[in-house]
């Protein structure tokens, strides 16, 4: 298919401050007139909704049982959102993608990564971002952020979240050409110019 | 993990009767005073429930979340009731299994049912039933048993069950000491006698 997009992920732990990147990126698309389709994983469709419920509010759910409803949810997430987006030319940015679903499911659930990283890549069919900015923070400081939110994957303790960070920062470090990692404890305005410039340099928005 | 049962599935297209055959098989191993622990699938567990609820009657669904639905469902019904109760040594027998999603999603979703079974036994772990039956039926005769039922998988046409029973045929020939088929238009009474005989040569019940 015509990869029309770009396509842009924003990934890295609780806290990190995907969503006021992903909002500031938009703006930037918006602002030169380009059509923007922000969305997110787990949740992106009315099927994804129903699946975030059960998994993120759901006892005693097997591992590979959670990996594979993320993994439903981004095959119904490519398939009913992003491919019809790229194809009629739209900016499309995801507030996580497979990376996450690798990192939080391989690393912190007793599931090799690498079969995670299978399913998930079946699962979209081959369409992976044109970029994917990782915004990392290590794990004390994402539980600061997080104070006060309740559900089942943020109340795990710091040694997980210490795991999945490692497990970004690995697929990143596999492959740096569609990564872009930055410091998440920057300043909110500092990470996207970073961003931003990123974004110029490939040739996606102007000067 | 040792696999005490016998764990038994059947397998077939709708309308074929397993469900009566899982009733007769589960009362021969109940009368010698064997636990027996009935089951099915997608659906045996309370998140099964949920999920098959989402598959059967939900719209506009990608092919590959379905099929990683149906294996979501798969994996959690192993960890939760099928690998404990074969541990307590239980006999399991469950009405569907892999080779109903092998069969339906693969066959007749324009998905590769190679690529199905690598996903469903993944989800599974490594655990196959010691026997599965077939109980085969034509489309035409699927479909005179069904009349009056109307949720979605059960109201595609005849080539679409003929497809899936093609797989299913393909599935049992490329494995004959796991299968046993049995001709759908049998008796039920007949249908019960040969299976029962195979779990007496089998040694799991008595002559």
């Amino acid at each position: 298919m015509t990869n029309a997009g770009p396509f842009i992920a924003f990934e890295g732990g609780d806290g990190a401050g995907k969503s006021t990147q992903v909002r500031l990126l938009a703006a930037a698309f918006e602002e030169v007139g380009r059509e923007v389709v922000v969305t997110r994983q787990p949740g992106g469709t009315a099927l994804g909704t129903q699946i975030r419920g059960l998994v993120l509010h759901g006892d005693h759910m097997s591992p590979r049982a959670e990996a594979l409803l993320f993994a439903a949810d981004k095959a119904q997430h490519v398939d009913e959102v992003i491919r019809p987006a790229l194809a009629r030319g739209a900016v499309v940015i995801t507030d996580r993608y497979t990376d996450s679903s690798i990192a939080y499911q391989g690393a912190g659930r007793d599931l090799g990564a690498d079969e995670v990283a299978q399913i998930q890549h079946w699962s979209v069919g081959g369409l992976f971002p044109d970029l994917t900015v990782l915004i990392d923070i290590d794990a004390a400081e994402g539980r600061r952020r997080r104070e006060g939110t309740h559900d089942r994957l943020e109340a795990e303790a710091d040694d997980y979240h210490e795991a999945v960070r490692s497990h970004f920062l690995a697929l990143a470090g596999a492959d740096p050409s569609r990564y872009l990692v930055i410091d998440g404890t920057l300043a909110p305005g500092d990470i996207h110019l970073r961003v931003h410039q990123a974004c110029t340099v490939a040739g996606w928005l102007p000067l």
